[in-house]
């Protein structure tokens, strides 16, 4: 049983531009999932927006003893989520995992990062 | 019952300089509030300094299912907080909530960004 | 009773060159102390290095409703924290506080930035 | 008794490129490690993959009252980590540690920098 079933990231924003090489040097955020267990962990994300209602949920699954890393931008099931838009994300998994958020922006001519782990919710 | 009520982010810092298009790349601070619950968030920012009594509150609201990114340099009421000045913030709901902190600093030619989950107040 | 009494920073490193303006944009590392009760705090900080015993105790007070942003490189009492080596540290309290650590790197022509809430110890 | 045993870090990728002077300033990841109490920890670092079994134990010591700052890049027994690939760790040890994860990414020509404190595992 190592993590929580349930975490939550506040801070969600695609950044628009980009100055690197795609896909990898792109501006996004990624979400990075842990599932250490035995068990395949099905994990919904549902994005929550400033003013409309939450998006999703979209499906990951997490094999046993892997981990994934869901980049925000290809999530497309059931809808693309918008550049340049504030959001905040859920993860909900049937088992525990654990989360980590990660930011790569180029909008300007170097990258910067940011990352932290996502917060638990009991 | 996503998040709990109080919220605290030692670090706190708006930088005086920018170099980048504003507001997108304007030197700031934000706090990301999400609110997954089902009822609006009433929330209270208390401003704390190295050398004055507190600033604040600052109110804000959350609807239900919603996220709200809320820049530190765009709170003006009671008072604006002074840039270049180290700072610190309790952020307190009347519902669960989940709080992000970001700084994007563009002082130099190039963006540095950081991030961190606030700390959780049981 | 907001935060608890004792945190724990596993990184330290204070970077030994910078290209910024001084002191606002040197390579440093910063402890941001949030005091948000109404009793002073008594503060202990232990430098922890990978080849000596510890350092300290340095000696901080940070007043009831205020933070102090302390720069690990201005700790010289009892003794300096040499640049250019990696280091932890540990912050005790006699009252609940909360602390975040943060690092403003400026060793190329750029900022970079990170920064975690310290990792509160029950 | 400060920390905990087990603690996790979904997020993982040491970049191929670098432009700064070696080895400092190459691209890396590191885990943090604090051992604040009076017993040597034995710790066992174990890598997860997206696509094949985990990697490991990867052994480390911590003397006790010490920190060590791991570099991934620099873990080669039972076999080295590769580069542009994604990963996750768990770190487990005997005594109560605290960890933190780093990721310097010089690919390119200024640095970035992220970092947050690994998830504590109950």
């Amino acid at each position: 049983m190592l993590g929580t079933t349930t975490w939550a990231i506040p801070e969600g924003y695609i950044p628009v531009g980009s100055t690197g090489p795609e896909p990898e040097l792109e501006s996004h955020e990624t979400v990075c999932l842990l599932n250490a267990g035995d068990e395949t962990a099905a994990v919904e994300i549902t994005i929550y927006f400033a003013d409309r209602e939450p998006a999703g949920p979209y499906e990951v699954t997490v094999p046993a003893r892997r981990t994934r890393h869901v980049r925000f931008d290809e999530l497309d099931e059931p809808e693309p989520i918008p550049r340049g838009t504030d959001y905040a994300s859920v993860i909900e998994a049937d088992v525990p995992i654990v989360c980590q958020h990660t930011r790569l922006d180029s909008r300007q001519a170097e990258n910067a990062l940011l990352s932290t782990m996502a917060a638990p919710i009991e």
